[in-house]
């Protein structure tokens, strides 16, 4: 990213500019669907899905059990959209059977969309959008599919086109390891179709500028080229693992962190197994001991950042994430910290325990980097 | 901006984060406006100043004399506005009588807004915004007064509380030198006040989340830590110069320019010369010359990037930027790289001539630099 | 590091020099010793303490205990100096009886220097040069004592004045965290008188060229500037953690891998304590086992470095470096990191068992963070 | 060169300095060279050539014609060489007839080796190494050829094999426009002969350890790493420009800044066309100006450093470096700095003269690059 200045108006943008566009397609895995890069968050991301699709009044379905889903709940209501929110525990994650039957309920097929975080970073809960999408069919509903894949896409398994998904948003500093500052969008066509009379405002997250100025391989206003940069490298090193690799990395590094925290003794915040997230794993203090606690030591003496509790598991629980650039070294390193800021809070755990056992899971399951044979 | 993965959760984030809020407060020369630094471009800034204050169907009064202008006007229209738009000359600025004629006759008071780009790039044009301002309170008018500052601030004399601004905006790509990713705005009290009946839909941009999290040093999405690390860097810069001699700098650069085109004996597009900019310089290219040919060869054989004429200009003029971190003999090199250009477009020039005027000038005005001194 | 370039014969120069000057004599811990920064390696330092104070056949007193000490050995020797090498097993440092006995039988003083190194990069073995200073003046002994203190100072103890070293040599690639290319040298007032006489050709590190030119800050030639940068902000980082708290770290990392290394049942190559160095620790592996595997799976499966045994400990040992920018958690890492990598080569060990050791050790001793104190 | 620390003697390592080493022999242009990368200066280069070829009391020929020719007799007369020192103007090159005489005198082929500095940086002035060549073969002498090509090789032509040359140097710092901290060195087949009898001591600097560690892709001591990244990236934009294109834009930039001189009316100190350096120019100020106001002014008002005049030269030239990543307008924007310098200390030139006269000649004679076609 560390680029000397340059001119986006000088002819090698617009091939420079397809290729980040290509590479956005490959991200969210799909053929069909039309990508769209908004030098902003993933919070315009969001906002840009919702406005390019839906107009004042609109029913849409959503389920709230974290931090980020209600701040996406919050915008919706704020857009003037008629929202049924399923509030779930949080630490659980978008239970599909609900969902079909209030589609199924839905006769008139009033309800415009179905808006789901696919990985909730509070609770380290990641939802089954494949699960969901079967659910909607089940109930032969129409309604388009909108995720929330800020968190998840780029190191958890994501399939726009297998899974029928209609908008999915992602950021740059997640997965993508990248300061933040691109959301990426991707769109089905039919989602481009609700577009035609969506009436909710917007002109700086408008789809339809993009689309007409992307054609050309311009943007409709100034791009974060340094961060389209990264972008392309940050693919580019993602591509050569191989996506299906990624996943399976994520795989083994969330399972190593579960490991550990049984190993310890202490309980996840997500209690159904099959929403584990593998890309952060969130943790409870036990009865008594202040989550906080563990998090100020592992900064304050051990220079690790871990994640507060949010909101109502403030003190609760502490989040430690493993996506992104982050290898089985980096993990046990962070568990190990982790473990000295958990006995300085007394907890009683045994040292080692829980880096022993991650480490003795990725020992059996790591291979050879394919560059090192030997 | 070079640094390592930060985590704007910790704790000296909150400091950190006010001081860059003070950075922008001083940046537009306020003390009672206040500061917002949105995770996006210019043209959210200007989504921003006017959906948190203004509804649909509301009346606002604008210029349009360029392609930024237009723009403007464009998303105003989008966003239901009623526009009432005074077109001028591309390479007029904004006609301050005209202005006061209208609001005289707004017996009602039903304008909401009077919108002005202050410097408009398409064409080297600067409008006068304390003239602006003067023409308004000589009509007694109480609409908001909005300045589009995205290519001027920083670079060129701007007062917000002096001049009565109620919202402006600026980028980080312009006079501050920084990749793109930064919005700038500042809101006067009258501007926070028209908040609380605005209409118009927004969440991303909402400055009422924006006030709640600032106040105590947080932020309602992830930041963009590096751009905002080094927009500390370039304000420092811009401080330890002085803002009176930053200006000064600038209209010294514009004056060398302006000297030069003389010199080639060509014409600028802005005509009359209180509203020439001394961020950028429009040059017209004699009649049978495609402005496009010499930008084509400063490029292409010098590295050089001029600007393109864009929209109706487009082949009639071409761009030579002069804001930011930008010094005398970086100047002369793009004026001597120009004169090339010019010349193997087939322009009659004399070489040397341009860049000799430009360099006089500056030998006679500029001083030694204060740390330099002998 | 990351500066423009910069031309070192503006007026700016003299200044930055002469603090980079103080900041080498910090770095010895000397008042008296006069600095010495050649834009070479360690190696070239090692030469320019030998070339500017001896002449072809001066006698000089060594010890061979690695492959450092070797390779200056070999030095002296093609030299042309007369030298007394005094083997010692791999793993053991500098028998400081055995040096006073050579000294007191000297009788005519014609061993003109004495030379150590201080850090033993191959075995991990720390001399003690306080107490062969010690040694050297119960024998009365003039001779001039040379420190090869590149693996170790800045690291560990180091005190040129109180010790009464005569010569010392670092590197910036070693406890100062930058790339390789600077060699810090310090001698004492009795080593430049010895430059009087001395009769080993050098012009290149002359040390007469460096005091003319560097009394007005200047060079006599071209200085490598980004690494000199890289210096004063290294050696601000030092001085403000400060000298002994520099120290302690080292040592509590040290203490911590020597408990890993019990813990998982191992040996140290350096079987006497009071030679464990805490700049790195080198751990022998079973009979059979190669250690070379041990290494070749940390750095294809964990993407982690361990140090190669050299030399005659080829295939018996491997090494863990954990001086320098370095903290807890990333010994941790290694220390995890080293663990899968023996499971890997079959070694027997409980999984989690050396880094709980390690952890247990850190928790207990690591304060807090000065800046981060809550 | 910004790349994360990285361990030598990891296995990559070795087919990346193989490649370095093929890079050297690239830009000294030979085939039969052996290339030697030494992480010092171009000082330690011309150590390394005079230590392994010769002994204590060789006779060598050289030319004194400015400070660096002057510090390399110094060098060779401090090493005890028998060093016959032909003393020409400064502001001339190595005179080829003398050089003849001189060898043709020696019937009994004692001199052991020529040593010529290719392009004096003290003096604007490029010796003709071919015709030293032809002076040597015309006498039919033996001796070796050595040429301190620092300040040229990778900007003006040079070709080793063809032209004969025995050892070259050159450094990071100049053509390859990289950081100070790799001397690049090239010893032909029989000026490794001549190493085997050469009594010279040195270590570090020492050919044989190169040569032995280096057939395996090794070094004898730590590698500078990131100037090695930048070495092959610096190499690679040179190889991908062509070497007859580097040299043909070096000559239109020499060519440019002399016809600057020229219309300013001052005199050039080389005074004999067949010498002018493309890789600098130095310039005389008229009678009573002393040239370091020019050079104050430079820097102190417009941030330009221009080279002071050197030893004999002080205060009566001045000098404009355009070798390394320099192109056009970077060139004219340092001859416009000059410009106003020159108006500063009172020397009467036409503002724009020079700037004017360099142009014209880049407008006829550059291309088009060849990615930029239109």
């Amino acid at each position: 990213m560390v680029v000397p200045g340059q001119n986006h108006r000088d002819p090698w943008f617009a091939d420079f500019f397809k290729a980040c566009l290509e590479d956005t397609k490959w991200l969210f895995q799909t053929e069909k669907g039309t990508p769209f890069l908004f030098p902003a968050t993933g919070t315009a991301g969001w906002e840009a899905s919702l406005c390019n699709t839906l107009s004042p009044g609109d029913k849409v379905v959503t389920f709230r059990y974290g931090q980020f889903s209600h701040l996406w709940v919050d915008m919706m209501q704020r857009l003037g959209l008629d929202v049924h929110v399923e509030e779930e525990r949080w630490g659980d994650g978008a239970d599909e059977a609900k969902l079909e039957a209030i589609l199924r309920a839905d006769v008139g097929k009033e309800i415009k969309a179905v808006c789901v975080v696919q990985n909730e970073t509070t609770t380290g809960v990641t939802s089954d959008i494949a699960a969901v999408r079967r659910a909607m069919d089940a109930a032969g509903h129409p309604a388009l599919l909108m995720v929330d894949g800020v968190s998840g896409i780029g190191a958890l398994p994501f399939k726009f086109d297998d899974w029928g998904v209609d908008l999915a948003v992602t950021g740059s500093q997640k997965a993508l390891s990248l300061p933040t500052g691109l959301a990426c969008v991707a769109a089905s066509p039919k989602a481009l179709k609700a577009m035609e009379s969506a009436k909710l405002n917007r002109v700086f997250l408008d789809f339809g500028d993009m689309i007409k100025t992307n054609a050309s391989g311009s943007v409709p206003y100034t791009p974060a080229l340094g961060l389209l940069h990264g972008f392309r490298e940050s693919v580019r090193l993602l591509r050569s693992e191989g996506i299906e690799n990624v996943w399976a990395r994520h795989h083994r590094l969330g399972t190593g962190a579960r490991l550990a925290v049984k190993a310890w003794g202490l309980k996840l915040l997500c209690e159904n197994e099959r929403w584990a997230s593998d890309a952060l794993t969130v943790i409870e203090t036990p009865a008594g001991v202040d989550s906080g606690l563990v998090i100020k030591n592992a900064f304050a003496k051990y220079n690790l950042s871990l994640g507060l509790g949010l909101s109502q598991v403030q003190g609760k629980v502490f989040r430690i994430g493993h996506l992104g650039n982050m290898d089985e070294i980096m993990l046990l390193s962070a568990l190990a910290g982790t473990e000295m800021a958990l006995l300085d809070a007394g907890v009683k755990i045994t040292p080692g325990s829980g880096v022993g056992a991650a480490l003795a899971h990725f020992q059996k399951t790591k291979g050879i980097y394919p560059t090192r044979e030997f």
